[in-house]
């Protein structure tokens, strides 16, 4: 026995989300049956919207409404510093943190082999652009994952011909962690980078 | 700092859906953003036309296309049973089956003190009004929760005034289980339930 059409068609949408599998959208569309019309009509609009009215700021690629996001607006922040990330994500978090006061760069990926994503398919090439003489530090902040590392290595390769400290953020355990559960790379990791106390 | 406002709308639609909280309503936001432009907006035309193109079948209130859905409309079923049923959902759960030929009604929801539901506010004076001469059995297929067994001891009084037989699904441990790991109701349930092998 199958769906009515529209049924099926509201299961597929919702499959091809994050994390979202067969059950989960069923129960999604049954939800949405029951709901205010008023909030299904919103929920269509914003989708509808969602892709025209979000831009990425010319200058660092992180999202925004205007051209240019808020950060790269602000005159206050310090403008010797870039810190490279992968996705508008890790801006929204670097921000929690409240220690950080600098620039920002959103690659938008990583070199990925396995999904064909190259150094050219990433937000890099303005990046060399946006490095001027007030430019004194890069900090590579992509994820400690196998992308996310040869990421990071390759560009500081890139960067060494530019007058600028290039910087990795550190690896090691997370606070609040136990030693015994840690796996042996983040240990070893831990170990390398130790400093005087 | 906070997302760009059609973002933090996005995240809010997704949040509403059973089973996602901000995190994940986050990443489907990305996600979306990332998307095929067609594809989000297919979703969002689905969106738009799904209450207004599912309707409730004028016989049983399963949902379907038309007026009428395609189990009412077969005179191959087995006219001389209905099953009642919850929800649409568990309409299909049944069909899964394929050894129950008859009829269905769908109750769409369960007596529930708590959420200030109560037997007018279910699709139940539609059931009596079906009741046929050609109709034998109504087998009460609530879910075995407080709220579906309430519902079925109410509505099975009810339905003592008509000239049909009333029965309930039987409760007892799911093929595959463990008696060491069942609980204690369902055990009790089980013994009460033996039949003559």
């Amino acid at each position: 026995m199958q769906y009515p059409e529209i049924f099926q068609e509201m299961i597929d949408c919702f499959k091809r989300l994050p994390g979202i599998g067969t059950k989960s959208a069923e129960r999604m569309a049954y939800h949405v049956l029951n709901m205010d019309e008023e909030y299904v009509q919103q929920f269509s609009n914003t989708l509808a919207r969602f892709q025209k009215e979000i831009h990425f700021c010319k200058i660092c690629g992180h999202i925004c409404e205007g051209d240019y996001c808020t950060i790269c607006l602000d005159e206050q922040r310090d403008q010797s510093m870039i810190c490279v990330v992968e996705s508008p994500k890790d801006v929204y978090a670097m921000e929690k943190v409240k220690e950080y006061h600098g620039l920002y760069h959103v690659l938008n990926g990583t070199i990925s082999i396995m999904d064909g994503k190259m150094m050219e398919d990433l937000n890099i090439q303005s990046l060399f652009e946006r490095i001027q003489e007030q430019t004194k530090e890069i900090i590579i902040a992509t994820n400690p994952t196998r992308e996310g590392e040869t990421t990071a290595l390759y560009l500081a390769r890139l960067l060494s011909k530019y007058p600028v400290v290039v910087s990795r953020i550190a690896n090691g355990l997370p606070i609040g962690s136990n030693i015994d559960y840690a796996d042996e790379l983040t240990l070893l990791r831990s170990l390398e980078g130790r400093q005087k106390i």
